[in-house]
């Protein structure tokens, strides 16, 4: 008589390292062909999806829990932007050849503690061999009140631009970890250096902001692909232009000081991708508001410039009055 | 005076091929970080994602069109198999250099194709760039009326065991495409071999069985990785095991043939992946119904066993009365 079929490998691997993770009823264990989820009443679903490629979007050698996390806080970051509560998340994951059980193992724990922080159980999953690089593929559920999307469509002329935080640091770090070197050109201190390079193996996704931004926001969007090109996005898809003051752009203080030692760096701090901070328009009338209600939720905010209906894109003033020129305003894959 | 900022390349990619596709008010014409859906009174949402990746699970020189329809349709096949009618979809693609504008340009014809046919939109997406093959990531989504779900876990003592078309042809086609010699062995006419390696090439999701599941199937889950090892999985989860007639497994007349010149090719038939049918459990005083209900949706099914308690996991059982012995029970990539 036949012995009880033994689980696949994939089936090992899934229960080994993921299962653990999918606590939330909707995931079933893990043990379906899909999550079932029941909406909360008068909500909206928010969806997202991004995928990160190793040699593309992160190294090879980066620790596996900062892989697992980036991409998961990446989703988050777009879910924060939007204005909604994180619901939950499923994974495609490609693996090539010999992925050692300790890389499995950490990248599942790193996922794991993200997804307890961020309150954003894993639903389900596919996990694949490749012959190419790992590939975490991952689509991102939020839920707000019915119609409360805070859109990319709605700039009005007068509104404030916002940013969270401190823009360029992932640029710079992601600079660093190509050419250390330029640290010493940069005159950055150890501290410094490992702040720049934290900001770009992990990013910071502003689920804080949430609320403020649905309560205040009349559009907004995550910066991922450099301020100044998705800053642009923004005022395409509101039929608006905006004027940027570049030195009200907040900086961190590693940031400054490497400016400060190469000017030219400016162009890196402001079409430099993977910042996952907030670039929002707040009506003149909702600022104070949005201000205070952003440090109740422990986020520092940056007004920037301001919307204006005159086309000619989005103008980026310099100290001196003059126009900064950006060779390309944006990351793109293609 | 700065012109309006030019769309970046990826922006220019997706407005051109993909955004054509995204007609549903939901996917917000793919202009925003994210797409929200509004999910229908009662219902819960079916959530799956499948992967699939060139050299993996399809050739390099498939048709892009082909390629596109069978993502979305492992997606469509679990759906169907959970009782779920289609939402919509999240894609994430990474694609190499040099992916030519006429393979883009196909495969969003063929998405859009099975997005239209299928009545699943296009939500939103993500597209990377990747040193490795072609990776199409799939999220899908279905809605069904709360607590409906056929689960993989309901399964009892006494239901037969039921599955839709035919079974193993998939598998052959592959066989076919690795080494196409094996027509003649087989005694394969023309056609026979062009339906084989159609139906590896496409699958054909049983949409239409949603609601005749829903009705009456006690457990229910496609069949992608091979019946044998997919039978194993809902027996496992349903804590019960089934007893197999091989006999009755329904062969294509294509697959008949093969099986008549080649006997061993059971043991493909069986375990053999990416048949995308549905194997369910329908209790015996369901079955009359579910027949019918199976007739009006325009789907053949076939009873091949029955779901029994003992232990010994899934048996199948030759016309000879024998147990037949199978190396690989399912295809796993790990």
């Amino acid at each position: 008589m036949a012995k009880p079929a033994a689980e696949s490998g994939e089936e090992r691997l899934i229960a080994r390292y993921f299962r653990p993770l999918a606590l939330h009823p909707a995931a079933l264990g893990l043990i379906d062909d899909a999550a079932v989820l029941t909406p909360p009443d008068g909500c909206d679903l928010v969806l997202t999806v991004d995928a990160i490629v190793g040699g593309v979007h992160f190294f090879a050698d980066d620790p596996p829990g900062a892989i697992a996390r980036k991409a998961l806080r990446v989703n988050l970051s777009d879910l924060a932007a939007k204005g909604a509560k994180p619901s939950g998340f499923l994974l495609a994951l490609a693996l090539p050849d010999g992925v050692a059980a300790s890389w499995l193992k950490a990248f599942a724990k790193g996922l794991g503690a993200d997804a307890e922080a961020y309150g954003c159980p894993l639903l389900g999953g596919d996990t694949v061999k490749t012959p190419g690089p790992i590939m975490v593929s991952i689509t991102a559920l939020g839920s707000l009140p019915q119609g409360s999307m805070v859109k990319r469509t709605g700039a009005k002329p007068g509104d404030r631009v916002v940013v969270t935080g401190s823009i360029g640091d992932a640029a710079l770090g992601l600079k660093l970890r190509r050419a250390g070197k330029a640290a010493g050109r940069w005159k950055l201190d150890a501290k410094m250096r490992d702040y720049l390079a934290d900001r770009y193996l992990l990013p910071q996704p502003r689920n804080a902001m949430a609320e403020p931004l649905r309560k205040y926001a009349s559009a907004a969007m995550d910066v991922s692909d450099g301020l100044a090109g998705d800053l642009d996005k923004l005022c395409r898809a509101s039929g608006v232009s905006a004027e940027i003051d570049v030195a009200h752009i907040p900086l961190s203080q590693a940031a400054r000081t490497a400016l400060m030692a190469e000017p030219a760096l400016i162009e890196t701090i402001v079409t430099g991708g993977d910042d996952y901070e907030i670039v929002c328009a707040i009506p003149a009338s909702n600022v104070a508001a949005f201000r205070m209600a952003s440090a109740v939720a422990g986020v520092a905010v940056t007004e920037i410039g301001r919307i204006s209906e005159r086309e000619g894109g989005v103008r980026f003033v310099g100290a001196d009055g003059r126009l900064l020129s950006l060779k390309n305003r944006s990351y793109s894959h293609f």
